[in-house]
């Protein structure tokens, strides 16, 4: 592929919001933090001193230039090194105690920046113990990913991996169970009594998890809805898959 | 106040999805289609012909000029009659059929209109009976709200209301409960039976539903989650709500 590894781009993350939670859980991937004059408080100043991390002053051009025009910056912007937001599909796994049987969320070309977003933060308000991005044909995490999850980027482990299919394999091996989320899945969300870990797997926008993903999958899972809905959107489903099964798994809250 | 209502704006829709929903749902909403020349085949025009609707060539530069550039529009824009979109509560109310505990979602100021599309193409999907929008201190519904819901907001009634409060008055005096979405809610969703009819007001992104109208909410309805995260997305955390009440309504869809 032509495009670069995501975990090899530069991410700046931006607004107050971003900055505290980063602080709070991940101050080691702060790599500069570039402030308007008027949010260089002592204390800031000093919090940034302590873990060690360089700051600037954000010139009112310069967050244009990092971020294009669009961003609601607030004045704060982050350098943060992606290798540290990411961890291994190994590492990962090694990570996880099976006893509570855990789930995890498994991206499958989510296009759309403020879906994947929305659903590292629900998947992080659920109990998720992780949502796994592949590489390729599926939008990285960047500022605005961080930014739609509200910060939960920084508080929930995201798992760099090669492919889906791959990765369905792995976590098929360890134990899990895998969901395709599908319009005509066989199953339906009430039906299903997640007794196992599970692996959920989100699809594209446009037409969901592809075929062949689905084929691999244990179960394909239906939300009923109005046979007058096509679907719902992509986060709004894993909403409601990850609080259906956390529902079932009162321990991971 | 200076801006004029939103009901007196020209909506574009834009994108085949969304022309397509009109045409099914609600052909005489449409006012014009402006098709790309690679779009008009004969029988979308004959379709046209027979509604009656006015059909122009969208020039290369005109749906930039109608849309801005940001819009992913495939060579398809329409002019809506907003006011066919919108109803009167009084009519809408005069429409339900009370005796099947009917549900509706009321917008309390939600100011993305990514969320609010995705919140009527939940409450669509979920078997809502309408989705009630303020004329002020709330997104309006345009063109990207209508791509956002997927078409949904030609397929569900969209009801103009003045403000929340005084909608929340004229719903309990028609017997609904009114159930207002918070962090800090006193019930949970788990433990709520929805067996009457309901009105789920949806608060901002940053400061939820605002206390004044908190307060004069039958009850305050919270998802469980993991207490590291502050809540959800808007949209995710209505489409959990409306997916519950739906589990207790299968008639609804």
């Amino acid at each position: 592929m032509a495009k670069p590894s995501p975990a090899r781009e530069k991410i700046y993350i931006y607004g107050k919001h971003a900055l505290q939670e980063a602080l709070l859980h991940a101050p080691r991937s702060l790599r500069k933090v570039y402030l308007a004059r008027e949010n260089m408080s002592p204390e800031l100043v000093a919090e940034l001193g302590r873990n060690k991390i360089a700051v600037a002053e954000l010139g009112s051009d310069r967050a244009g230039q990092l971020l294009g025009k669009e961003a609601s910056h607030q004045g704060v912007v982050a350098l943060v090194d992606p290798a540290s937001l990411l961890v291994s599909l190994d590492d990962f796994i090694a990570s996880l105690d099976m006893s509570t049987q855990p789930a995890v969320a498994i991206l499958g070309e989510v296009q759309d920046p403020h879906n994947v977003g929305a659903i590292i933060r629900s998947a992080a308000a659920f109990g998720l113990s992780g949502v796994l991005i592949p590489e390729h044909r599926q939008a990285p995490v960047t500022g605005a990913v961080v930014k739609a999850s509200a910060g939960m980027a920084f508080t929930i482990p995201l798992v760099s991996i090669g492919n889906v299919n791959h990765a369905v394999e792995v976590l098929k091996n360890r134990g899990f169970w895998i969901y395709g989320l599908a319009m005509n899945g066989v199953t339906t969300l009430h039906q299903e009594a997640f007794d196992t870990p599970a692996a959920f797997i989100v699809g594209n926008e446009g037409h969901g998890v592809r075929a062949m993903t689905l084929a691999a999958c244990d179960i394909t899972l239906s939300i009923p809805m109005n046979e007058q809905s096509e679907s719902l959107n992509a986060a709004a489903a894993a909403a409601v898959v990850f609080y259906a099964w956390s529902a079932k798994h009162p321990g991971a809250l």
